[in-house]
């Protein structure tokens, strides 16, 4: 007979019901969880972040910087912790950092901000389909201000319409303030559609998601048209810098791009850089960012150029970064405390989050690449990662 | 002037360089480390998992289960920790769960295990890059042998060639036992180029990485030839479990699907399922796993079907699941305790591990799905989530 | 020594001039074009389709019909002249004819309708192309007015951009009245770039393409946002209907397309159908559009469903169907007659054209996919086909 | 009441058949066929092309040349045949031939052939289909010798396998000699899985199409892994050359390639290169191939570089050319003597065929970019083309 875990529907979140779990596991599987019973905060908070509380995982945090932003948010020179379990990782990203900042720092801006639901309206027939998408247009401040009934901070921006069959996909994008704002923009679409069903006379149905907001998935559109922000880093690296530093000059690494861009495209790679995911998955986990959300933030777009002084430009472009200084895990003990030593916990901070990260990024594709180029890549593997 | 982070060559990852470093760090941004300074285990074992360690991010975990699961080396009811930030996440995989325990149990499989490291080689011409494809199987044991000197759990199974202009492009293919094997492939791979170099006379020369084995990144080679494991979970839920646990039926569902495949196919979504990305995330946290690898690990192709009795097949393909239960992160404090409450932790428990992984993801498919289609959506994330 | 092929400045597309220059194939080459050089209009007429006119390719023709379309322009039964060389195809077309007008016809929509050139914008940094993009907004009239200078017929919708990098990457759409417009929206473009150049103070070059118009070439970009018309063909095959011509049932054929889309997915398709381009392709040789575009024109998304009664609906979404009534090849001699014999001839005929299209490539899919599953497909090519 | 199309079971393919087809319909529609029906040829020759023969449509050529190409099967300086009705595009070709003849040819290679047919297994659950992947292993001899008995020139080279859900997607991957071979492999086939049928206990049942062969579909599995010819076309173009005929340089052509693929990338286009379905399409018509490939001839990789001596090499790799010298249209009155212009015709001749379109695509994308850079490109359209 199958054994539930515990709970309270009183006092769910509390250090006793996250112990008798504990226990609970103990009797079940024979396993005693006497770390991940180590936390340092009251299990309360946790509530809205997770259900079966019982615990923490203790992921290494390790620092990296400073590096040099100049941000319209982030400016000037920031450390930044990364919990990964990954060796060579943060020693990898300083090393970049490093060459950045001796480059006079990296140029990131926000270009774009904006969260999306996708629901799916069927009608009897393609034409059917057409005309709502005229209908929306001409009944748009009406659906915003439904929309907009369910929160303070989500502005809905604009609509884009996409048309299939006897479909009409709609993509509502919205502004979300300093949240990543999932949830909330998911509300609110649903009171936009039950608008639009009481004011709409042809339409036979509808559901919530048609699959074209691409949640916790990449997807072309995403890379297209942003999800959360669209971050770009830039950095000129004078030529005798990345020489010394990194061993390689400007033009072995636009040289070898072409080579690189090549088996990108053969493979259907839906990043042409190098390895963002790795950067942005350690920045996420040490400031409670969803970590889910790396699917969609790991896409990526590099373009390079030599300067006529032979210097060399390197840019990353990150269509769909996700990220919070407010809500969701920013508040939650250690993440909150990574968030302020970037000086980026609460309000008004998400876009600085966001140029840290880009600025990150930036420094792990100038590391790894230039690593991949000057033939030292296995042998620093082996020096400080765990031997797999 | 810049101001670098506290190192120490004799004895880096000690209780008081940890605490060295989270006193720079308050030194230079004003920032207490308090939370992220209460870690339970010695420093030292982080050695080859990060650098600069200073603390931990403690990551809250949510259990869920029991889920019934017939694999090959997942027989019975599992319990899985979950380590995440989102609200409602280990309460819509346990409503899955549920679901598929009353149904019988999942059934997973790993049909494919494979890791890459895709070098490139340059040519003269197209001719010459042509010749070498030959020259590589008739040298296939030479290369084997070499890259084999390396390791010893990884085994070089076949090399794949793909050709573009004057270059040729190869993706060693190797099984790895119970390790992820990024960087015994790296390495194993290198030792077989550089063989190469010194037995072929016609290349002109070589680089590490084409970016044919897309690390870190999404690609269509991926979801074809996988990337790690490809775990195959299915399950068939009878139409009355699926009523009355889930307020919907096996003909909506399966309708609604090509609705939302034509949404995720215009959208270019890598990922024909719902939120793959979230299960796998909260296991790979828990676990030790390189959360990094979500940006691979979150492609997944779905399909569903109607059994003669009107239940509901459903099952999910996760084409590059990289997952392992030994080396990397999992051997440390929490993340070895979380392997252990599912058995795996060590030898030969990787795919035990990824079947776990793959019923885990199936849960969480049904649960999402049926809830946008039943409307409880937006209404469960009110009650359970922050309301962001 | 190179030899040029003959011209004449003067009167070069004369009937001496081409046979000059199929003289001059004989004299280099040894070949008679004998059958080349049976053509039956003035070559006057290529003059602005063909430079070095030697003569023609005469393409069999076969017709196919009636098939009744329930269209906007398009309403009736329809013959359609299909130029191939491939044997069944008008064979397989006509077959899904005969079974769509027992059907009660395809009803046919086209729902968008634009032309695309997309320069890119190149700048200092991203900063500067951000405001750019802001600039483009405030002043879209004056470039909308330097646009259209250039044409009647062309106007200028909207312009998309997109942010990578240092460059801003603007997508012009233009309506096109009944051309296909490729040339003309080239020459509007290139006056509104040289008017922004001369207007925007902040830019450092542009070029006339950033490669995201993608013209001739297939792309995601074009799925989602169209390239010439957006064309939505619909059809309910009742029952029986299906069974008696086809010999298989709506469930047979809907539930196939599950198993199909999943290897469609993997395979990375750009089209979820069966063989529209076979369709395209015919009616395009017959009348006289650029058969280059079926590289875009082959893009499609299918979708069906069962209809209460157990019929089987089907439908076929074409993003990218670039026909004209009007420019092109569209007035040459047999070309022109194969317009007139559907009525699309000329101006106000585009949309009717492209109604046809769609009509045809939807028979055509209902034709192969039954066929695939009735088992009667290798046969029936061994009956009709060459033996390839 | 529907008129059915006339028909002559004795003798369908006659000068009389074609004549009543185009009276009845100027009888249906009121259009003369006047020029249509002005062929050169007997009908007779149309059986297995074309059913309901009625005419022909007259497709311009134009003579472009010579090209100077270094192949394997195309040694020599060729003049190329090229249908097609748009102005400017036998103008830009001749342009890249020359300049490609002027640097001292194009070296083309064909450096895989191989068509496909993909039938799809289905099992009771994805462990059979699993192990059915190790039976069609062990068992490649008995289903090369099935699919073998049905063709005297196809060879089954090898088998892709792609397990997904409970099916089991393989791709059959046979050479075909000189002929395209698409029917060839799918009776070839056919037999095969009849054979496996037969000798395999576990299947559940097969159909004949999963939709991996991707027919008519650009598919990013045809870019992995070929359909028909993989062509690489290669030339490197002194610097002064391209700057007198061209008026650009190397740099300038090298430098804009980085934002060209950006935008590529971005726009998820199949090809990143110009124009390469203008060049294939022509050819095509003239030459009797199958125009409906041009949806998978389309695609294509370039890459560029600069020499040392600050050269411009380009080359251009078509994974999915389909061509043939033999069977399908190639016999054909025109056609034919089109392919003997390029000494083309019959047995032993495909590869140079592909050579040829091969060296003619690369010649027009040369041309094409080039002029884009340069600037030239909107005012040879006006010169030219027709104003559209």
């Amino acid at each position: 007979m199958t054994v539930r875990i515990p709970r309270d529907k009183e006092n769910d979140y509390s250090v006793e019901m996250a112990k008798n779990r504990r226990e609970f596991v103990k009797e079940m599987t024979g396993s005693e969880l006497e770390h991940v019973g180590q936390y340092s905060f009251d299990p309360g908070m946790t509530a809205g972040n997770v259900e079966n509380f019982m615990g923490v995982a203790q992921v290494p945090i390790g620092l990296a910087g400073p590096v040099t932003i100049n941000g319209e948010h982030a400016k000037g020179d920031f450390y930044v912790p990364m919990a990964t379990t990954e060796g060579t990782l943060v020693a990898s990203y300083n090393r970049g950092m490093r060459l950045i900042s001796e480059s006079g720092g990296v140029t990131v801006s926000v270009v774009d901000d904006v969260m999306q639901r996708a629901p799916v309206f069927i009608f009897e027939n393609a034409r059917d389909a057409r005309e709502f998408g005229e209908w929306i247009d001409e009944n748009f401040e009406g659906i915003k201000a439904a929309a907009e009934t369910t929160t303070k901070s989500g502005k809905l921006r604009n609509i884009e319409k996409y048309a299939a069959a006897r479909m009409l996909y709609l993509r509502f994008n919205f502004t979300t303030g300093d949240a990543a704002g999932q949830n909330m923009v998911g509300k609110a679409t649903f009171v936009a559609c039950e608008w639009i069903k009481a004011n709409n006379k042809k339409m036979v149905r509808y559901v919530l998601s048609g699959s074209m907001d691409t949640d916790k998935k990449h997807s072309a559109i995403n890379t297209l048209h942003s999800r959360g922000k669209r971050v770009i880093a830039e950095v000129t690296v004078p030529a005798e810098k990345l020489k010394s530093l990194m061993g390689v000059t400007p033009e072995q690494m636009y040289r070898h791009r072409a080579i690189s861009q090549v088996g990108s495209f053969m493979a259907g790679a839906v990043n042409t850089g190098a390895h963002s995911a790795n950067g942005i998955t350690a920045v996420f986990m040490a400031t409670g960012q969803d970590c889910a959300n790396v699917a969609e933030s790991s896409a990526a777009v590099t373009y390079a150029d030599l300067t006529q002084d032979g210097d060399y430009y390197l840019s990353i472009t990150i269509p769909s970064l996700i990220c919070a200084s407010f809500g969701g895990g920013t508040g939650l003990a250690t993440q909150k405390e990574c968030l302020e030593v970037m000086g980026c916990h609460g309000n008004g901070k998400a876009r600085k989050l966001a140029e840290i990260i880009g600025a990150t990024v930036l420094a792990g594709e100038l590391s790894l690449s230039s690593a991949v180029l000057a033939g030292d890549w296995v042998t620093s593997h082996d020096a400080l990662g765990r031997n797999r």
